[in-house]
């Protein structure tokens, strides 16, 4: 029997970045990861190999960072937790006794149960590497792509096998709008005219009703009897925690099929932590659970447990909810609230906006348009939310909005913000989006 | 004679700020500004002039964005203040009654009393198109170019004169390092390696004796003896306020010649403000003094003046002092207090760093290194200072930084910081610079 001080289950950005923070935080002790994968993707990059990177190799998170942080690691399954004598149990026999457990199983993407999904040819985005190369031949061979589900993952996947490729793509989205889980209508519309822009075939207020085709996908039938040739079908229709292991031992689970766990990121077993995908989150704003997967939040919430396994370091205070894509050259992000998403929730809003290039003068290459919508609370001038579409320092401008968010910065706040401005870099001073559309608002709220 | 409710002197970042500000505050207030230039540069491009955008007429702030304000322009010399009579009178016999007055009238370039200063061929940063224009003559003219003071300035200039053009250029810079009044000297280093990179000679810890040449500059003589062969000398080593008329109105000055103001960026006459270059600023941290001059300073104090003219809805909290510069293809930026400034001020620091690729996998097209440092306060561990190095997307990151340090973020905060990540736009989660530098920190205070 192996004995750890620390044990952690799953090897992908939760689980390599609470091990990298019990190294930090307890330098003593024991640390090992049991992960079955012998290489791990690095989960946003997954749409990238597909034409930017080109392939599944290129987008690998070294084990080097385990190595150099001194944390050891055992490829196989972990299949059991034996809570009251601390044991987990591998899928080759092994045995491992821990002190502290840290469940960071990740998710598995969602397949409907729709007529035909298990055809030859239908795909869904699993994080193997192995999987995710045969997909890639099958792009490459691939005259007719049906990807379902237009979110951030259709639109990325999308946008990346048209690169290089004489390939008809279509997306099929339910909502009226594809991003619109994210997006407020605007920011869509603009999402969709790009990925358009590239050559996609959008079908939106849509359900597939079944895959076609004999063994292998031929096309599919939508709802409204329409029907769409395919030889190949990608499901991009989001994940599910994944679970099994810690349902098996008796960790609670929420209605939702996500691990419970308190604001420390502890599960009802005081010695069982939990981070990522795999376990629940709750929103900054009013706490109430969310639906959110982002390794970003895995990574945050990652590191609060790595920090608390052996005393109380650190709390989460839920989830901001931050996240940036491309679509060819164009970044689009949010952070925080949509207009939709507040005005479900009860708020009562302003919304401020301010657009233009990303530098200046507007002439300097390689300068962009940029556009940002600030979300405030009308009363308190409280941000709650905000989108932007345009160049890509808005990556690193969506981070200074979710600052905001976080430390609740009023608009008369962020209409005097003290940026640094740069020619090559961003807006002028005068111009700036940011201040510029919290002056819209505090207009408005005058 | 003329009557405004609003009268501002000065046209450019803050003036303009100012303006703006004050129509959306007072939207029925009528407002006018005085300047006396017919173009007005925009100030951070003018370096820019010299290489990337070739000609001062494509550095301009356009008028169109006064008019759009519905803000009055008159072109002409604000020559006196009648603060009695309430009366702005000008070069051209014009008189203007206002209620409230914006003093914007931002700053001369510093030129110190060196033996030769006066010889033709040699310039300093005056925002002025014409003037600009003929020094774009001589710098398309010279062969051997010296630029006085490495500071952002100097460093651009030299960078913008080397991009296509055969020529010399020497930057003489008394302090040991170039930028060292704004980065500590790791940072330092690696600027001057970009610089050097670009073919630039540097020259420090040298000081300029003695402009020599018959009417017309030939050369340098520095103070250990040495010379450099020069057609053409730029002094880049400063502004100091401009405060003539403020000075001549009895507003009140403070000991290093810049307009006293207090938190609402009122002067000692109730009805005059002032903003930008020509008025004081105080530090963020300590509230004592700081000689900062930059164009994003001045529009966040218009922005104050402007809100404030008839009554108050805004105070400063003091300059952080976040600034950003490009060298070559990298950029570099700091905000708040480096490690020296905040040892010369007696703070007990702990400093983390992280550095890493600007997007994931590495291998990413257009990815770029980005070196984050960032200064906390020990025993409380709020956030004080950063610095970075690399990447594009570090222009905005710098300001993520600076709204940390304004919101007196703790390194634990900041550890566990809600970033949206991106594979094309930032670092991964897993080794995101500014939560990493943040746990480096975190580590050493425990």
């Amino acid at each position: 029997m192996q004995d750890y001080d620390i044990v952690i289950l799953g090897g992908s950005a939760a689980g390599i970045t609470a091990a990298i923070t019990a190294r930090r935080f307890y330098p003593d002790k024991k640390v090992l990861i049991v992960r079955k994968e012998n290489n791990v993707l690095i989960p946003c990059g997954i749409p990238y190999i597909y034409g930017t990177v080109s392939s599944p190799d290129k987008n690998l998170i070294p084990d080097a960072i385990l190595e150099k942080n001194n944390i050891g690691l055992l490829i196989d399954e972990a299949t059991k937790i034996d809570r009251n004598g601390k044991i987990v149990s591998t899928g080759n026999g092994e045995t491992i006794k821990y002190k502290k457990l840290v469940i960071a199983t990740g998710s598995i993407p969602s397949i409907p149960p729709i007529k035909g999904a298990d055809k030859e040819n239908v795909f869904s985005v699993k994080k193997d590497d192995q999987y995710l190369a045969s997909l890639l031949k099958e792009v490459d061979r691939s005259k007719d792509m049906v990807i379902i589900g237009g979110g951030f993952i259709g639109m990325e996947f999308a946008d990346e096998c048209k690169k290089n490729r004489d390939i008809n793509i279509s997306i099929v989205e339910m909502l009226p709008h594809c991003l619109m889980l994210v997006f407020d209508e605007e920011f869509c519309e603009q999402g969709e005219a790009l990925i358009k822009e590239r050559g996609v075939n959008l079908i939106t207020s849509e359900r597939v009703e079944e895959i076609t085709g004999d063994t292998k996908v031929e096309g599919i039938k939508l709802a409204s009897g329409k029907t769409v040739k395919a030889d190949l079908v990608l499901f991009g229709i989001g994940a599910k925690p994944d679970i099994d292991i810690a349902r098996d031992a008796g960790i609670e689970i929420n209605d939702k099929g996500a691990i419970k766990v308190d604001r420390y990121m502890k599960t009802n077993d005081e010695n069982i932590f939990a981070c990522g995908d795999c376990c629940e989150k709750f929103s900054f704003f009013d706490k109430k659970l969310v639906n959110l997967m982002l390794a970003s939040i895995a990574t945050y919430e990652a590191r609060i447990a790595g920090a608390n396994l052996f005393d109380t370091n650190r709390s989460n205070e839920g989830a901001v909810g931050t996240y940036s894509t491309v679509i060819g050259d164009t970044t689009l992000a949010r952070s925080g609230m949509s207009v939709s998403g507040a005005a479900d929730n009860g708020y009562d809003i302003i919304v401020g906006q301010a657009e233009g290039p990303n530098c200046h003068p507007g002439c300097m290459p390689g300068g962009n348009n940029l556009k940002v919508s600030l979300i405030f609370e009308k009363g308190t001038g409280v941000i709650i939310g905000g989108q932007l579409i345009g160049a890509k320092s808005g990556g690193e401008l969506i981070n200074l909005i979710s600052g905001c968010i976080y430390k609740k910065m009023t608009a008369n706040d962020i209409a005097t913000f003290q940026m640094g401005t740069h020619p090559a870099l961003t807006a002028s001073p005068i111009a700036y989006q940011l201040s510029n559309a919290a002056e819209m608002a505090v207009k408005e709220m005058r």
